[in-house]
């Protein structure tokens, strides 16, 4: 890691925006994630960045030229600057920590020039940040594969013999990612009940969450010309916080034998802001040992896990208080971004800047820390207690899911921010 | 339809360009397909039709102002023409069909008018048609899909309940998806041998084809706004010729329980012409009799089958001849495009102009009707006999594999031209 950026990361560095450096704050001058934001002043989508309570307009930053990424930052996703590489990545986070810094006097002493490159978080729209020309999907989280294959096949051989050899993945739907805040209305589908003879046609009865994360590909590869390991974090631009809604009853009748279809295909709800993977650099730990130890291609030495504490937030529609239904981490995914891009790869299948990869549902070991209410509730046999009474064993309209992510450092905290969803009745 | 769209499809109709008058072209004046080429004079990749050994470039066309698509035919991809609607794809399909028929003297008599709009389809490169922003592949083929169940489940009990329910489906990468021509190199992966404790990585054994057709959406839908399926054709802009390569010994390891992924994901090859649904519409035939009868939402009155011949050749490297290993029809298809496009959008899925929808393959009853090796040697154990001596269970380096499609009009075949890759060695 170079001086510059190394800088960029000190646990001591202030703003002279007071907001960033307040120790709860998801965006200290540490983050600076980027996303595509409009306001009332200028509804074009454009990118910024966060800082405490506020967005810095990158667009109108490299206007005053004060930045530079060639005019990509007005363009309404991010997909044109993200091309650009990740030395330009680094020199603008860089220059921005710059201008952010307590001591910097640039725009911290021009009110004029605040206000031409400065908008409140709470005015701004944030939109989808990247056009997403793939999507998938992976399973990473042995405790999820196992819930899940205890559930559903046999306990005694949950997880099946491919998932410790390879990190499994399939194709999601990337038509339907939205971004945090986008209301999620229930689907119709076909349904079996164990009852009847033939399907049902209907509204889902086991609509469901999945806490996971997405890593946005940064720098892809052609077609035939696979990512080595070792090398797949260079191709890495960032993560998102990824809610992948699930319909239980629907997946459970249509899932065989080519994988879940029109019960993912609904949404998928990405948080705006996209953490950097420099961003995460301190948080970087261990992943799970691996056994048995995996094949060549997916080896790599050091550490590729993040430290991102994670939490679920439930609320139902009027209540006065949300109930966190899961706390888990991030470090628990056995198979870590770089192996998943790897795999992803060595077929030669080719990968495109702003492609978005889910880590899969990630799940602790325990009933409260399960990324999604199938195990949780263990298939709805063992519904959640609300915090304002009622209780849960898969979501009901008008229930409001809130995703939150961060890594905690000393005195500051590297976040997320939020991804949230709510619940329409369905059509 | 209307007089003017029926007139275009008239057996009887002739063009000046006498190479499209031979019953054998798959380009009569009846077909006019859309494509994206470039040529030596002018290597941007543009719009153009296919008319018998003739390209009618249709940027240069629009340049005359004798057709007009408001300038989309000028971009290297259809997707802003095919987003103008259908009554424009309609509008310049009929003033094509004018401009080309025998009696319309505008381009027939001016031999420099010709010369700017004509280009040799033998001196021109065709480019990939359209971006396809999401790549979904069914699995419509009854005998397929009991060939395949037969020999990895349970001969018993081949289709899976859900199969006559539903088209099962699952959602292919798209960025991979490559025009006619395009070398496919031969995947990597783990395979998993029956005597091995572990798999082994290493080249692909059993490298496959799937013939298929496959859909462009030419008009898409909103998220949580479903296509009814009567209104679903509507939607198709038009058809390709799919080949859907596949690579069995990494399928057979890695696709429980989430679906094919790298077994499907290093490749799969479109023809470049799109035939239009208007331009099929003589060839309507009557899906098979569907037991149980659909739920409502698949419903729809009338014939939504098409009488396509379809035919695979395989020639060897350095062979004198291909071998024709399959030879079947569209027609036989359980579930109709239209049924598919319904149930992937019934969950409130959406789906944007240049989609691509895979048939899934396409197999007849017999052994010389499979549209798979897997299945015409019964996963290999019954190698096909070649033209000029040698057999083949798999694929091997340097095989050819063309797919071809027509339907077979009085006197005249509308046809998909050719839909051709080779194998590469593995890296």
């Amino acid at each position: 890691m170079n001086d510059a950026l190394k800088a960029t990361l000190a646990p001591t560095l202030k703003s002279w925006i007071e907001s960033a450096n307040d120790p709860a704050s998801d965006f200290p001058i540490q983050n600076l994630p980027f996303g595509i934001f409009s306001d009332a002043v200028d509804e074009r989508p454009r990118a910024g960045a966060a800082i405490g309570e506020w967005i810095v307009d990158l667009a109108a930053l490299e206007g005053e030229r004060l930045i530079d990424a060639q005019g990509a930052f007005a363009a309404p996703r991010l997909n044109p600057f993200i091309a650009l590489g990740r030395d330009t990545w680094r020199a603008v986070r860089i220059a921005l920590s710059g201008l952010l810094a307590r001591d910097t006097p640039t725009l911290r002493d021009d009110a004029a020039l605040r206000r031409r490159v400065l908008v409140p978080r709470k005015d701004a729209t944030m939109h989808l940040p990247v056009d997403i020309p793939g999507y998938t999907d992976f399973y990473s989280s042995k405790e999820h594969a196992t819930n899940v294959g205890s559930m559903f096949r046999d306990p005694k051989n949950a997880l099946l013999p491919n998932w410790s050899e390879l990190p499994v993945g399939y194709n999601g739907r990337a038509s339907s990612v939205v971004v945090s805040g986008t209301p999620v209305r229930r689907p119709n589908g076909q349904i079996k009940l164990p009852d009847e003879e033939r399907p049902i046609f209907g509204a889902c009865r086991k609509l469901d969450i999945e806490l996971e994360t997405g890593f946005i590909v940064g720098r892809g590869n052609a077609l035939g010309e696979p990512i080595a390991c070792e090398e797949a974090e260079a191709h890495i631009f960032g993560m998102v916080l990824l809610n992948d809604w699930s319909a239980r009853d629907i997946q459970q009748w249509e899932y065989v034998p080519l994988g879940p279809f029109n019960s993912k295909g609904f949404a998928t709800t990405i948080s705006p802001w996209i953490v950097t993977l420099d961003a995460l650099e301190p948080f970087r730990t261990a992943t799970p040992e691996q056994q048995p130890e995996p094949l060549p291609y997916l080896r790599h030495a050091g550490n590729h896990a993040f430290d991102i504490e994670l939490e679920v937030a439930l609320r139902a529609e009027g209540a006065s208080r949300a109930t966190i239904i899961s706390r888990t981490n991030f470090k628990l995914m056995y198979w870590s971004m770089a192996q998943q891009l790897a795999h992803h790869t060595v077929s030669g299948c080719n990968t495109r800047v702003g492609d978005l990869m889910g880590s899969g549902t990630i799940s602790g070991p325990t009933a409260d820390s399960c990324g999604s209410l199938l195990e949780s509730t263990w298939n709805g046999q063992r519904p959640l207690k609300l915090e304002d009474g009622g209780e849960r064993a898969f979501l009901l309209d008008g229930d409001e899911i809130t995703l939150r992510g961060w890594c905690q450092g000393e005195g500051y905290r590297v976040g997320f921010g939020e991804c949230v969803g709510s619940i329409l009745p369905a059509r």
